[in-house]
């Protein structure tokens, strides 16, 4: 069946949505974007991500076209007319068209292209790879020093997800000068001695919405939690290891290159941590 | 007057040239291009343009969709349906549409999207520039780690061309590790008594079409040639300093980040160097 998406206004089939060849998404990557997971037909952490979508999109120079409660109009539109329950919204931002191609802004009130449309994704929360864990690669971080930007330039992590899969894993982990940096599309935690450890906030890595919900729910679990980078080895020889993302939630990682962490298996303060943060997500959802 | 376009094997009003929301360029920079200048109605260096292009596409694990005579070909009527003298050619090949928003690659069969268009550039060869020459400021290279790639990745670089016009300069010089990489669109040079030095290829750069046609010019020209990386305080400090790209040819920088180049007047070696250049791409036009 045709999804309905949401282009600049309107609600076309997934067919007709087309932007120009010229639009600066198109041609120079010039747009941001955001992803809210649906359970149970409602939005998780949806104010989050329009924090982080007008963040985004100050930091580049750009207005944000619509308001949050038009964004929220638009998602539970989408959720309705494609009859999803679990799943995700996806929603992008560009600079829009200026009509032609250059380097320099388009004019003032050239208007923004915004895009929405819905993945469905039938028992989102039921994830096996909660109990089987993860295998990741390293690669060495290649991408721009703004990561804290969510731009569309994903073309990196996406040849590492490919990478990643060639050679028989789940994802990758990024290095960068000797410390870990995040994974592809998703924050990174390592848990030693009953401390969960990430990576502290900087233009390093994208300022996760999970990753923010999930310190809460920790500090408020009595979990003691560390904000510092950590090395691979340091990973390698943790007891746990665990990823956040938007639609992934909190993930148990077992394997760094081959090297397994901890027991191998899924451990204790991952698993715990994500039957939590899903509870309280479910709980706050609209 | 709208122009015609090419999009996949298509020759379209502009305005009708759309692509897929889920093209793999717009959602994930997943594309390469190319930019050929034309000069009294005849393409420059298009050989070059085409075997880096092949290159970009291999790099990213990407067949070429169509060969260097359909390329060429698509080119030249652009340039006659739309009267082009002077002015270039623009070529984007990304991964395709899909049909959903994935970072794994498409499946195996999947379409690329190729798209060409034409900008007219009157007198492209006369720019004023030439006889000023540009100011440039620098700026950190944020930019991701494979530059030899012409990816539509170029976010920072159009912010970086904002920022330059905003502090009233015409470019930005890139530093990494306390050296000059490259200009936000070319390569960038100094002379030092009458040595012409530019930065040794690596991942670091864009490998220029324009910059292997000046270096061998430069060479015929028993101008003495240095590849290797040099800081701004050098530049700053040179006889000479200049750029080169396929649509700028080349250009003379007389102040880096305010400090004044030489004597502040654009070099007779990148006024040669250009002259050279000019003359010699014209011969070879086709």
């Amino acid at each position: 069946m045709s999804r309905t998406v949401y282009l600049d206004g309107q609600y076309l089939p997934e067919a007709e949505a087309k932007v120009s060849i010229f639009d600066r998404g198109f041609v120079m990557a010039d747009g941001v974007y955001e992803v809210t997971s649906v359970l149970d037909g409602k939005l998780l952490d949806f104010a989050g991500h329009m924090r982080r979508l007008t963040r985004s999109l100050n930091e580049l120079g750009m207005d944000n076209p619509l308001s949050e409660q038009d964004y929220l109009d638009a998602h539970r539109k989408l959720l309705e007319l494609n009859g999803i329950t679990d799943g995700l919204v996806y929603l992008q931002v560009t600079r829009g068209n200026a009509g032609d191609r250059d380097f320099a802004f388009p004019p003032e009130g050239t208007p923004q292209t915004v895009v929405m449309f819905t993945q469905a994704k039938p028992g989102l929360a039921e994830n096996p790879q909660a109990q089987t864990g993860l295998r990741v690669i390293s690669a060495p971080d290649l991408r721009w020093h703004r990561r804290d930007i969510k731009t569309v330039q994903l073309l990196y992590p996406s040849l590492l997800k490919m990478e990643a899969k060639a050679r028989g894993a789940d994802d990758a982990w990024l290095v960068e000068d000797g410390f870990v940096t995040e994974g592809t599309s998703n924050n990174t935690y390592i848990v030693k001695d009953g401390t969960l450890i990430t990576r502290d906030l900087s233009n390093d890595i994208l300022h996760g919405i999970t990753r923010t919900a999930l310190l809460r729910l920790a500090s408020e679990a009595q979990i003691k939690v560390e904000e510092r980078p950590f090395t691979l080895a340091e990973a390698q020889a943790a007891d746990e290891a665990l990823i956040t993302s938007a639609s992934a939630f909190v993930l148990p990682v077992v394997e760094i290159d081959g090297a397994q962490v901890g027991n191998g298996q899924p451990g204790p303060i991952a698993t715990r941590l994500r039957e939590i943060y899903l509870e309280e997500s479910r709980k706050t959802a609209i």
